[in-house]
């Protein structure tokens, strides 16, 4: 069955007349606008070695914990749905998973995934219908025999889709081998890495205690010292800013920072390196690594963006079985003004530090975020983030956000994602939105039109560039 | 005076014609609809004895909380509303309460309370102007003479407005005896019991180490030992069953839950079955029984409700001299992710699990519930509760909770009231909000109108049936 | 440039024809009534000396928070916008400053300072067109010129702006020198004062020990006793409100309350008076005298008003260099619940008792202070507050409020500005969007016109005046 509403092009516009022409006008301004994605999770390999990818399911169903928790909430299991098991056990095929996600896409009505998969599949494969049980087997073969095509490979999707400049994401310890590929061919610029240290700035990582001592080998610095330690990160910001990298990224429970005394700072190294400590030892020292992280960005000028308010892995079956990153992170409460304190203290409007702020809690948008960008030079807000990238989600964002903190302390866009065909659909969506909230501005004459045009490129295209240091 | 406005056929429908169309033609579509309400603090003496209402202020003032705080709040004593006093001293008449109700009815504009009285008054008695001070005798005096008109019988009621099923809610020890001459009568299943145990799962309860005897003769169970207290439950579980229970209730300051060790529990009971312990004991206590309620619901199948999050009988002088539930609860804070890690842990994908979450906290919705519906296979979320089920709380219920939960993991309407003649009015709201929210998704080109009919009718009616297992 | 949608009579209404006739009906209905400005920080020596405005950047840029910290927050330092520093040194001179200002303009877009400041331009000075850097002096040199006109006296400026009555702000200890001008001038009734003893209330307050010092002397009573030092709160009470007081003010960074037994309190009064004492000493402190200036409020019927939340002077550079007040204050979370459960325990149901509560934290609107108005007949609520008494935060209030609270708990608007010339552009935009609002509710037909036709008024005029006791 096909319908009218699959796809409009009105899609997400105002519906009253005279707001969705003038949110047209700035759509169609800013909708062929190149893309920039200064942060994400997509897999730089495939940009190095621009291969096909290989099936449908895995990829657009394993890798998308959106689509895999939604459908577990229904009570389908990662079983059925062909996600692998750390024990090896059997799990369904690709074919049959991608039957089940199609059976039950009406669980998706009104989702954001429902938009991006759409989107992505009209784009790429030319579907021009939902998803569903009757056109499942003739979907699937559509894209697995399309995937194979030259204009599907890695690099021609980022040449189709415009994308200007895209940001991978890797830890501290991560060799860069497919950025070194990348150079090698003159890429780096157009795909850049993002220096993520959180496999040794949080003590309770995995390993925490060999990365550190690891983090010693690679960069020659003594990482048993506070001093050295932080030696180790200039030396491995500056590695990582060979392959492109202008920002930081650090994913923290809450925003705690600290600002210890540096007979503190060693004393708690040394209890950490222990592998004995209790979590507020964990916390404190999260809490003033964000405080080095800012006073080596205030330095060496890259971008520091911190997300934080995700509880992860509270689903301790799924991590025994398959492990993270499969749809058991829930949100939290976060405290931005009283953890911020001390880093804002001493950087906040220090000349050359920039801050990119994440939440998870949307309390905190009119409360707390917009008031601290609204203030403090160098920081500026990230787009809605995770569960929030979706149309209401934006809509909420920009109403509680833009009073207090102007449309000019807002960082544009980020997609974040791990699913490369979706790209242009998560940037349509920011562009539809933002259009659509600056149209209701302009009808109700609190903005004029020729400002808005102004706006809508500036929130689709430069903030993001301008945000993240991108030339 | 009369106005156009008043029960106008279009209210709260979209203003914008075509999304207005649209939203009339899905309101039309399940506006006659059945009445399932599964949630519910309706007295089974009403429909076992069948026996008329007895005065219009009995009926509609003194038991509605919502109309008294608001008078109170305006300065208008509980005396002269006639509100009863423990000590028996002198309250108003009935009449003079409903006249003050009548000449203070503007306060009421913009309330939900408004519009469930005027739409109760204007079908059950033909009500077509708004309650004033120069109607407020000659309606009473309609009501008065119709309450005793066989069509405003208790059962007759449940005809008239359609209902299919509605649920009570009793505690523990209450010993069902309206529901047995129900039964006696072939009514259950209609009219079905609910599995509150408050009173002997809350250690703050009144009379509650009695309780905890007295539910040990009643089941026969040793319930001074855990696995007695714990078998007790089942045993009684099993009676309310008898009496077309589906469901279980729980009502608690917040969303703790605990996975105590074997010999923490029976500790934990020893001090609270001495009645000296420590305010963190309650809670443990409270948090403990949750997690043993999933458990027995993991095994029973019935469908455990938490209801989470006020803060009651604030007011220490309305306490003393009237009691509970008259208006000074009031909502606070409440953590639903880290409160919920415990029972969720263990059951939360358990295959015949289900737990159903209400909240007084808005900004759960998108943060913490709408996640937490949107991964784990038991959980569905509850409508709006209490001051949110009106028509700009379930806009932001809905707006906040459809993309990441979806509308599949939402357990459609519950009307909640001690007010029976209120509960289609409650219905419609819920009903036309939901007519509205689905037709500017479709005037918004996001949803396909089949699909909005479709969820429209799983909003308003499947989805409670659903949700509560009923057939 | 002048462009149509500048200061557009339609700016803020409803963009859907039908409501928006409806709301220009009702706001041309409101927008020329008197202004009751019952809070606010407006210098009484303005109407005291009713000398003319030193220059245009004195009274637009130099005191205006809002301003400065979003041009602060890109960049642009207070030295180069002429804020004062401490050690004297060297800052922007006024017409610089300006300059940077018009120039900078762009980034005010969306923000509620760019509407009250064009506003406030085109009212006094005939701006018809956005500062910009091309009409930056012209614009400077028209009000630096019409400054020393007689219709820019401050005198004249409250009549042209049809000021009924205007509230000042004034510490205990404030001698209230310009109020006994006025009341010689027999303008007392016209500006009043408010009593706002954070001085003497709050330990951690600048002098503490010596302010409770000469509150004693001031008023003759042993402060060094508590029941001495609540006297001497009655006496100083009744002076204020012989210079027209109707209302006390507390600023506090939460909404403790406490009810301490009376050797407590001397026992803490004698710690803080030490000048040695633990952060929650202070915190108590504050906690029991709120619940004392409830107890003198419920005896002398002098309004409370309690603002809470601002975790105040953020920037420790900021407070070293040039002072509080200057946009480092930033909203925190607020526990309004628990935190007010002693005090209204206590007199919220006093009969002569009246306590407006404010928030900066939205999430309260809702949650708790919605309800807690909705019981308590002693409170009314605030407008929305500092960072969101703009029209989007104006929208956001009244959607979570009404419905819960009912309008009649509102108090109001108040413009709680320094910055006198933008009283009448912030009272219009209260004024449009209490229309917005209404009118809305009408054409969705859950509000007769009539109704809102009352309700618009009370909103803009009658509240104020009947929640400040003014005559």
């Amino acid at each position: 069955m096909s319908d009218a509403s699959f796809l409009h092009p009105y899609r997400l516009l105002p519906t009253e007349s005279a707001a969705r022409d003038i949110a047209w006008e700035l759509y169609e301004s800013i909708s062929e606008l190149p893309i920039v994605s200064p942060h994400g999770h997509t897999d730089p390999a495939w940009f190095a070695k621009n291969e096909p990818f290989s099936d449908p399911s895995s990829l657009f169903l394993a890798p998308d914990h959106y689509v895999l928790r939604l459908l577990n909430s229904q009570g389908i299991s990662y079983d059925r749905l062909g996600v692998p098991r750390k024990d090896g056990g059997r799990v369904a095929d690709g074919r049959s998973a991608w039957r089940l996600l199609c059976e039950n896409w009406h669980l998706f009505a009104g989702t954001p995934s429902r938009l991006w998969v759409e989107h992505s599949l009209n784009l790429y494969f030319g579907l021009d219908e939902p998803l569903s049980a009757d056109n499942a087997d003739a979907v699937y073969d559509t894209i697995d025999s399309k995937l194979k095509e030259p204009e599907l490979l890695p690099r021609a999707v980022l040449d189709s889709a415009n994308v200007e400049a895209i940001a991978t994401t890797e830890f501290a310890l991560d060799p860069l081998e497919h950025h070194k590929a990348l150079k090698n061919d003159g890429l780096i610029g157009r795909v850049i890495t993002t220096y993520r240290p959180d496999d040794v700035t949080d003590p309770e990582a995995v390993d925490f205690v060999d990365n550190i001592a690891r983090f010693g080998e690679v960069t020659g610095e003594d990482t048993t010292s506070w001093s050295g330690l932080i030696k180790a990160h200039g030396v491995r910001r500056a590695y990582f800013r060979d392959y492109g990298a202008t920002a930081t990224d650090h994913g923290v429970p809450g925003a705690a920072t600290a600002d210890l005394a540096e007979h503190e700072k060693q004393a708690l190294l040394d209890r950490v390196l222990k592998g004995k400590f209790a979590p507020e030892d964990a916390e404190q020292f999260r809490a003033q690594m964000m405080t080095e992280m800012a006073a080596l960005s205030a330095d060496d000028g890259m971008v520091m963006q911190i997300h934080a308010g995700s509880r992860r892995n509270l689903d301790p079956h799924l991590m025994a079985k398959r492990g993270a990153n499969l749809g058991a992170d829930i949100p939290g409460r976060t405290d931005y003004v009283g953890g911020l304190k001390a880093l804002l203290g001493r950087y906040g409007n220090a000349e050359n530090f920039r801050l990119i702020l994440f939440t998870l809690d949307e309390t905190c948008y009119a409360r707390e975020l917009a008031p601290i960008a609204g203030y403090w030079s160098s920081v500026l807000i990230g787009p809605p983030w995770w569960f929030h990238d979706s149309p209401n989600g934006i809509r909420r964002y920009l109403d509680a956000m833009h009073e207090t903190a102007g449309f000019y302390n807002l960082a544009g866009f980020n997609d974040d994602t791990r699913a490369l065909l979706s790209i242009p659909a998560r940037h349509d969506v920011w562009r539809r939105e933002v259009a659509r909230f600056l149209a209701n501005m302009v009808a109700e004459m609190r903005l004029a039109k020729a400002d808005a045009l102004v706006l809508a490129k500036f929130l689709a295209y430069d903030s993001a560039k301008r945000a993240y240091r991108l030339q």
